[in-house]
């Protein structure tokens, strides 16, 4: 039973975890029960070296790609991974209905890591160690990518002088429909797609093998 | 004043705009003030050749890309293009706060294009004839090819064992977020990145061409 957490780091993640167990009325002492490292990647060996030895019973870290040999010379450890992209404009609201990716060595590890994961808000599931990197390979093609796909439009629209405000309606639509295809590439209309090509080409040629690539991967 | 409108298709959008017609109380007669053409691109000039010359007063087509030519020999014309990917499995509530391009050839066509947009719960914005392509592949890239992240992803998630139902909250997310990029390449994390090239390039080649397109227009 997790009573404690000490988050170090109050980046996008360490603020909003922070914000929840304080909702929750989780303490943070330095001997606390769990530390959860929240910190970028890179900086987790020498947040690592900070700890003292025996400052909690449990040692964790947030990133998504990183081993948890990152967290050596702690044994008792896991990472717990919200699958989600925080942003500083709001709260701990961001982590309900978000999964969370929990990689542990133990059963007993595992369990403290979905225990963990459940106090946040986060519905956890387990993430073998040698996955993470193509775990996370994926999380960033649906999120980090998903703002590259806004901004190639976004930068059309602006160009067409078509408000780039008509953008979040229609990508909200295609979460609300169960991502299903629609479009050109789902009718087999070759000729659009070709027209697409032609005008992005004259207008917007850095765009081009975006375009391309994406066209290849939607086709069946 | 729009009166009635007659739609012709029953397909995504002739549906949903018909439903919505219906509950403004907008009549489908024959002689309708609008002939609205919800039809796939390529059957435009098959319904326009069944329409008789007087047959109404306005003719218009909801295609993206497809010119207001395609209308021939009709003059009094203009395109209305909602900006939504439309699924079956919804009803007229697609349209609310999607934004639609109209194009016309008179300020007349025009005023008559925006009535009816609104009359349909979408917000009308004019587009030039000539940015009609590149328009519409920027709508594209935005509704279409989020679809083929999302897949991408899924593909990933199965891999490893991960819940697809993650992805969704996930994305949503990223809307909520105002489009805000995070995650490595926002980092300036280069080396987290050639770990996902190094783990699809393993397991998932076929995707390896997408993952690097994607970080590259990604990258500032």
């Amino acid at each position: 039973m997790i009573e404690s957490v000490k988050v170090i780091g109050a980046g996008r993640v360490g603020s909003a975890v922070s914000a929840r167990l304080a909702e929750r009325g989780v303490t943070a002492r330095d001997d606390a029960d769990v530390v959860l490292l929240c910190v970028p990647d890179t900086a987790i060996p020498a947040a690592v070296r900070c700890l003292s030895p025996d400052v909690a019973r449990w040692v964790a870290h947030t990133s998504g790609a990183t081993p948890l040999s990152a967290l050596d010379p702690f044994e008792r450890r896991f990472g717990l991974h919200p699958l989600q992209s925080f942003t500083r404009e709001r709260g701990p609201e961001q982590l309900d209905g978000a999964y969370a990716a929990i990689t542990a060595e133990t059963d007993e590890a595992r369990a403290v890591g979905f225990e963990l994961a459940r106090l946040l808000g986060l519905q956890p599931f387990a993430l073998a160690e040698e996955d993470r990197a193509l775990y996370h390979a994926g999380a960033a093609i649906a999120s980090n990518y998903l703002v590259t796909l806004y901004r190639a439009a976004a930068d059309i629209f602006e160009e067409v002088g078509a408000p780039v405000e008509g953008l979040r309606p229609l990508m909200q639509g295609v979460i609300d429909g169960g991502f299903e295809l629609t479009g050109p590439i789902a009718r087999g209309d070759w000729a659009t797609v070709e027209r697409h090509l032609a005008a992005i080409r004259t207008r917007r040629p850095r765009l081009e093998p975006l375009y391309r690539v994406l066209a290849e991967a939607t086709t069946p």
